[in-house]
């Protein structure tokens, strides 16, 4: 195997691939950079086993500069060999893979010779069949990620709650995610037909991964789901995670469809008031914010409060306020967390007692986007 | 006490003064912020007991907006304040001093209690008096530093090369460092009269700390030394750091005058080449790269070599080279923090044999600036 190739170009796609090496892995192929070179192009591939990232450098693209003497493949140590090419010397590099996987890499007057793998031990990509194909806007992926994965759980006692769960059916795109604290629900319409039906839950680890290699230049994505695998393409990378097994709480039941208070707000104004307001709760050993609304007297007040430090209380701007009075605790995080993913949007939020969960969502779009918040009881 | 400011300015001297303030500090009151308010402005003073800063808020300075409405003194959480301030939604704040040290910090509709301390039991500053000044340009001072820092040894079991040593005679600043692997030395023309003398060490870490208060906005640095303490004025802010006691050894015999190799390269040039060279000496046991300069046949190459890894080979461009046949063996490391300090200039490395220390100066000016290398015996 012999080629030489434009580092700029190569860097780019391996800076993709390198998202899914870990060095931590237990299995020690993984750490490394698998290279296989055709006479149609280089493909790059990394993987962690949960998530695998396949990147393509065809010899038809000529920004490329891809020149081929031989045929073959090699596994490289990874970090090592990325912080080699970025620092080699010249535009461009050759890399000849010499007896006994030595590898030889040249650029300019400087020349680097590394220890390589066998490539036919690191393990197979799974093979997905492009049958059921379904093209989704990046944009609009990459939100759907960022407002769902922060309701994910980050506990592995109950594993299934470590995905986002998906649900493809009446040409609309479901996604869920709950830590049993807090849930965020965001749908969106797809071009498919009706009759498509799925039922996948997706690692968020994944999902934020994969959120990262959206980058502005993107437009589009396909997405195809297999048994036990979901890939999607990117321009010429592809990016396979592995499915959650096991059933998905029904969590349509827990969301609220009336309320007695409601509150509107403009996201930003509540977030800056719940940061000041966390700042105490933190130095605290039950981070809880307490939230009085007084529709009587047009009020609404946040308090945090640190026996230590000291306390906080602010009047909050909204823009109405209608229904009973109310006073409820909650951990300002999940607060956070819910009102960053809004935006620069106007919210509407819903509740029914100090100890059932509350609502937050959009003012425009009510039926796109709903985030779900568990009260804390303080007494 | 009770006076209001503006937050943008009160932030931007905090900002100094919390350099000098530790989280990690065995005497709990210093991990307060100190503020002292009089009829001609409000003091900030922070201090880890080795570094000292104290920041003044003019009340005629009018871009501040300070109002004071009753003087006195409070200690507050640093880090807590600090957080504080910078979330608070107003422009304007106002502090007050209530009862038993509390202290209350209101911007428009928020209110933060937090409890403060007594400002008597915080320890005094040292008075320096300023019958003896020093005026430097804050350019050379900070790259003066810059030069000589990274020679300073981090070890604490010669306390004393923790520091760097400064010699003021002849109208001229000496400053050297030296961990006893490697010396920097670097000197500098002072306005002064000849018969000014003083011999100090400061420690590495407080010229680090002042080096980053010196930004582009500030021309010149008054400089006062004390008994065991030195002082070093920036607009409004004051530095003070303690002096390291005790004798510094004798480098002026340990630097060569004569050699036997001469090689001229241009610094980033070589630099390149050097951490290109690092990348497999650091992942061997022993950090050590090969440098073979062969005078008759004009080729300077460098080796770095892992057993596990690899090895790497590349020939130098330079730009002149003389003398006798060498080939000498380093830590890159040294070799890097060296040729960083030189910038874009051209240099020339001064060697005397395979196992005695090497120099490197600039081109220009080889007086002023002299960095010293021991080798490393490989055999």
């Amino acid at each position: 195997m012999k080629f030489t190739i434009k580092r700029a170009a190569f860097i780019h796609n391996l800076t993709d691939v390198q998202r899914a090496i870990s060095s931590k892995t237990t299995i020690p192929i993984l750490t490394g950079l698998k290279m296989e070179l055709t006479q149609e192009g280089l493909t790059l591939i990394g993987s962690d086993a949960d998530i695998s990232i396949e990147s393509f450098l065809s010899v038809e693209d000529d920004k490329i500069e891809l020149q081929i003497d031989s045929t073959g493949s090699i596994v490289l140590p990874a970090r090592f060999f990325s912080e080699i090419v970025k620092r080699l010397p010249e535009e461009t590099m050759t890399v000849e893979v010499e007896d006994n996987f030595l590898t030889k890499i040249t650029s300019g007057s400087s020349e680097f010779t590394i220890n390589g793998l066998d490539a036919n031990n690191y393990p197979r990509l799974p093979e997905i069949e492009d049958t059921n194909k379904l093209m989704l806007s990046a944009d609009v992926l990459k939100q759907l990620i960022s407002q769902t994965v922060i309701a994910v759980s980050n506990q592995e006692s109950r594993p299934i709650l470590t995905g986002v769960h998906m649900v493809i059916q009446n040409s609309e795109l479901l996604a869920v995610a709950t830590d049993s604290h807090r849930l965020s629900q965001r749908k969106i319409h797809l071009d498919i037909p009706t009759d498509v039906h799925y039922d996948i839950i997706i690692p968020g680890k994944s999902l934020t991964e994969l959120s990262r290699t959206l980058t502005d230049g993107v437009d589009t994505v396909e997405m195809r789901i297999a048994e036990n695998q979901v890939m999607f393409i990117v321009d010429h990378t592809s990016f396979y995670s592995r499915l959650l097994e096991g059933n998905y709480p029904d969590t349509e039941r827990l969301i609220p469809t009336s309320s007695t208070t409601q509150i509107q707000f403009d996201a930003p104004v509540l977030l800056a008031a719940i940061e000041r307001a966390s700042l105490l709760s933190h130095e605290s050993r039950n981070n809880v914010v307490k939230l009085t609304l007084s529709p009587a007297d047009s009020t609404a007040t946040i308090y945090g409060n640190s026996p230590d430090v000291g306390n906080v209380e602010e009047s909050l701007h909204f823009e109405e306020l209608s229904g009973e009075e109310l006073e409820i605790s909650f951990n300002p995080d999940y607060m956070k967390d819910a009102l960053r993913s809004f935006g620069q949007a106007t919210i509407d939020i819903a509740f029914t007692s100090a100890l059932r969960p509350f609502t937050l969502m959009p003012s425009e779009d009510h039926e796109d986007f709903i985030q779900l918040i568990t009260p804390v009881r303080t007494y």
